[in-house]
């Protein structure tokens, strides 16, 4: 690319950037103009040349979501570029502190109760509903959280697992396992797959599911391929939300969805730089990473989720095409205006406990008494 | 909206149109700039300021669905702009006679004979397939087209009954209702409805499904709520595929894939001329126009089919919550960097099969035989 095509380019870009949101105030783009330009530069078969524009809040998200989709983009946070082993440590746990003072309200507003223990020498938490109805006493759900493999240590890692069992009604137990820096590629497998083996030891594994969005949607797919491998019991259903099944920019979504997603906003910020640290020199494309790349043949029961701004969105519609080719048992369900796994942020989102309502469904048709 | 603003945006919008397909065969955007002018841009609630771009064709679809995805905006077409009766007549008919000849070409590929005839005084065309498995022989589909309530007269309507009955094995009825210019709503409704009530005196409504995409599937989910308040019987299950589910610009991927779908490509060209044309004044929101207004209590269950670059990916989700939130079992599948009801264009792409495949198996299992 020239130097001159770049300057126009940016010129462009920020000129836009600056005008749109003074305009979306007033009224909408010139139509006509944009026909013509767009017309014209989509004349020829080829990538598919858009606009810059403002998009406004939809009406068709209740009041709660339309307020997560106005939010700002995460800053600092979705291009947060830690230098080295400490700046990662540092972001880590100053945003491990406010998710797990906010898990903790949620725990107490939900009637939820925790306890941190240990099953197969790693850490875990117990999340607890005020009531388990009798259909759920031998049932239980094993969590893993997402933050893209370096986010959620202890406490912080459990947001997801309170509406679970809030809603649910469901014992869970939620796996903290090792990261980066200090622990890469395979150590959160490993602590998964530990916790994974006692489980079994115990429980029916016809009773019990795995659940996890993002990361963790990406890890419920690779625990589900490791157990394959290794002739362990499966699951007897899992909910892998928003799966981060490609760690590599593949999918289409990455690329439509990009700079609309207001979580993850681009796979080009914090997200890439986490994969690499993640997979320490490893294959991004191994099927323990980027578990699309595994053999979904009998794989449990399955219900996916997303949303229509989601930056994985297409991570999950392959994935649940996938499984669905596979012969595999699949729903999905997809939220209109969600970014990336917003159905966890709040539980008292209305769409967030239709989303957690939805799994639980699921899961109590899939599971065994 | 000042005309200097006004001027500035469709300068940039324009530069970035002309700048960016050949930048997109040099190199990706420059990264570092759009991250700073985003995050700018993007640092207040309220709406979404997105870049221009050039997105590339997603590797992760079939080869023919890549070259589906490259495919120019249909020019003429997704801004025709028919200024009176005749001209509609015109671009409906040299569309029609397009459609027809490829109709024929595909039900001889496809094995799949056509016979026209009349039900309920309303022209229809029966497609039976080479071979009707022992199952479906006491079933039948009932098909409503797609096309915007004034595309897709005669066998030019036909286009989606033919892999339905070729792939599933099916006996389909597609319905050859009236339209604009010279007959608006409600004759649509008026003969699909016509059809649905002769057809229930001769066959088991447990039998009977009906199906249909984007207008089809909204006229779907209108015969429904219309045999629900006349008391007839209700089909036994029912495939809206990417249903036009609202006739006003409602849904966030109205503007989210706006220049992104290359079908539609936005509601402000053709289609929201014909859903003007179609209402002739009668209130969009009426849900025998915009069905998503509509109580779908006691539906039967459905299939709802849509793509992630899809306008009306947005009018599927919400569809497809509605019917849940209803207690209604309603299954989704999204295709990766599908447009507007791509897979029945061309039933010999993979993705499109896959969809005809599972719309089928879930008739099967819903139909009594």
């Amino acid at each position: 690319m020239t130097g001159i095509r770049r300057s126009a380019l940016v010129a462009s870009a920020l000129a836009l950037a600056l005008i749109l949101p003074a305009i979306a105030q007033e009224a909408a783009p010139d139509f006509a103009s944009l026909e013509a330009a767009q017309s014209a530069a989509n004349a020829k078969p080829g990538p598919r040349t858009v606009p810059g524009r403002a998009i406004p809040v939809p009406s068709t998200a209740s009041p709660q979501l339309q307020a997560m989709i106005a939010a700002p983009y995460r800053v600092p946070g979705w291009n947060a570029d830690p230098k080295d082993a400490s700046a990662w440590k540092e972001l880590i746990s100053s945003r491990a502190a406010l998710a797990a003072a906010a898990a903790k309200a949620v725990r107490e507003k939900l009637g939820v109760s925790m306890e941190a223990t240990q099953i197969g020498g790693v850490g875990v938490f117990i999340l607890t509903p005020t009531e388990i109805p009798p259909a759920n006493r031998n049932r239980l759900l094993v969590h893993v959280h997402g933050g893209g493999y370096v986010f959620g240590p202890g406490e912080s890692g459990t947001g997801e697992a309170i509406p679970m069992a809030a809603f649910g009604g469901f014992k869970v137990i939620s796996i903290d396992y090792r990261m980066p820096p200090d622990f890469p590629y395979p150590a959160a497998m490993d602590d998964a797959m530990a916790v994974w083996k006692e489980i079994v030891k115990t429980y029916d594994p016809h009773n019990v599911a795995i659940f996890g969005s993002s990361t963790g949607g990406g890890m419920t797919l690779a625990m589900v391929l490791r157990a394959k491998q290794e002739g362990l019991p499966l699951p007897a259903a899992i909910a892998p939300g928003t799966p981060w099944s490609d760690l590599t920019e593949t999918g289409d979504t990455y690329l439509t969805n990009e700079w609309v997603d207001n979580v993850l906003v681009s796979y080009n910020g914090w997200l890439k730089r986490a994969a690499l640290l993640y997979a320490n020199g490893h294959d991004l494309k191994d099927p323990q990473l980027s578990p699309i790349y595994g053999d979904f043949s009998g794989f449990p029961p399955a219900i996916l989720t997303s949303g229509t701004r989601d930056l994985f969105l297409s991570l999950t519609v392959l994935t649940h095409r996938k499984l669905r080719r596979a012969g595999v048992e699949a729903e999905l369900q997809v939220f209109e205006g969600m970014s990336h796994a917003q159905y966890y942020f709040d539980p008292f989102v209305p769409e967030s406990k239709e989303a957690f309502t939805e799994i639980a469904r699921f899961f109590d048709k899939q599971l065994g008494k």
